[in-house]
């Protein structure tokens, strides 16, 4: 099986794009009502179209048995990212759902803090693909501690629009 | 590529084995270490010879930004349930870490409290390989709303026991 | 991100259907069209609803460095088993497209044949998850060799019908 | 879970080596073993430290039903480019295999060929994670037509070797 012809997932030349003000504040709208992530303690980094970055700095409640970021914490916040980078490439009233994703989990997530960026790859009228990386934090370095690959959906249908 | 032989990857003829108390014991006292699963307030539902369920009720906390459980919550626990289903059936004073894992979210993850299992397809002398399904309960009826598969390391080595 | 209401992934009720003998039909003659099946030496073994199966007789051709099949092989039948198992519940007229997919290799894919099953897990309006199965005839057993998991697009647009 | 220390992951500083030219040959003769490489039509276009190219023409043979490349070939060629990627940064006598591989077909793979490019993101002593991309040629141009993540395993075991 293949991508065909007319499947709607031609790409719309997104990068260079400059940032709408009006999206980002749509992001980070939607990014506060999210309760997981005030709960993870994690914050919106950066915005740029195409491109968000997700801070999580370390607590202990974020530890796996050993004592590092856990990796469903990195997980969370790499969805997030990537789920966000697709938002800001998609046509207003949208909403963003994602589909699947896979992660890697090269190193071991130590550090003073996570940063998730999702930058979008290839966006079409239904799909986006977005390529994710987590990096910790570890005095002044950043390490990447995992790598994953996402497929978000494009939802135009009236009642799935994420700001009223 | 394809897997050769003598590579370590031999079954190990794992299923309708008894859980030997001791492994339940060392699953549960590492659960308990976690930082991130007291604060997502998920709890272990059950441990069997390779599987292994954690239940996650909902809390407001837990939320996207439509109000339903966020996909970082729901792969947190597939991810957990995964890895200790894989420790279940690794040799004793070994320790588990995920490789990788991927992700399919179904449906609306959206009701009482979430419940995911993981379940060993197949263990290695290193590799491990888990299925993942999380279920959401809704009103006393359990609906799938996330299927993955997931790749587990052994740790053998000195200095990696997950219990001391 | 989670999947949220009304986005057209509804499950369609799929299993337990009996196979509209058209339907069959429809997929032989498209699989016929696929001119690396045919490379493969590849043949539909089983069409059901939901379900495909495709079997590979080894031959020299379809090895890897080891003289075991080549993972490329293994991949190539999975994916077409999948993607047929969804075409069995699309509704008439619609094409598939693999929007991705993930295998794990866990034995040496060994034997005189190896034999892929495609199996709908959930399947929506838009988008249909798969498991993937591929197992090796080895002196009359069947032995694991890979499993996945897929994710396939319905298409409905003019111009995109599998047949004519 | 997530990555431990001591569970020998470490980077091992890949980049910016000089190919030996002994490891390029290893690459190539193990390339030329494989019978589905070959059935395919597909060569090694480059070998370098840490990345492989593979070149495939488009024959009627490699189709799927709509006359595109079918992605297990795309596939094929982006595992192989990948293993034989990881097997350059690997000690002398080890072998690989692929462990898993996830692959996003994010455009039509139509074209004069495919070019699948393997390139190693995280090498450790017994795991190894590599990036997949695969470009159509369409008259001059490289389209973007699959994206993909690999998780390789290394093999130093007696009797494992690649070459004699």
């Amino acid at each position: 099986m293949t991508a065909q012809e007319g499947s709607g997932r031609e790409s719309k030349n997104l990068p260079a794009r400059e940032l709408d003000p009006a999206v980002e504040r749509l992001v980070r709208e939607s990014f506060d009502k999210q309760g997981l992530m005030r709960l993870l303690g994690a914050a919106i980094a950066e915005v740029r179209s195409g491109e968000v970055s997700i801070r999580m700095p370390f607590k202990p409640e974020l530890s796996q048995q050993h004592g590092f970021f856990h990796a469903g914490g990195t997980s969370s916040i790499a969805d997030t990212a990537g789920g966000y980078a697709g938002l800001t490439v998609f046509p207003r009233g949208s909403a963003v759902l994602t589909v699947e994703f896979k992660i890697n989990l090269i190193a071991p997530a130590k550090g003073e803090a996570l940063l998730a960026v999702g930058r979008v790859l290839k966006s079409g009228r239904t799909l986006t693909v977005c390529q994710l990386e987590v990096f910790a934090e570890q005095a002044g370095k950043r390490v990447p501690v995992a790598v994953g690959q996402q497929t978000l959906m494009c939802l135009n249908e009236p009642g799935t629009r994420i700001s009223a």
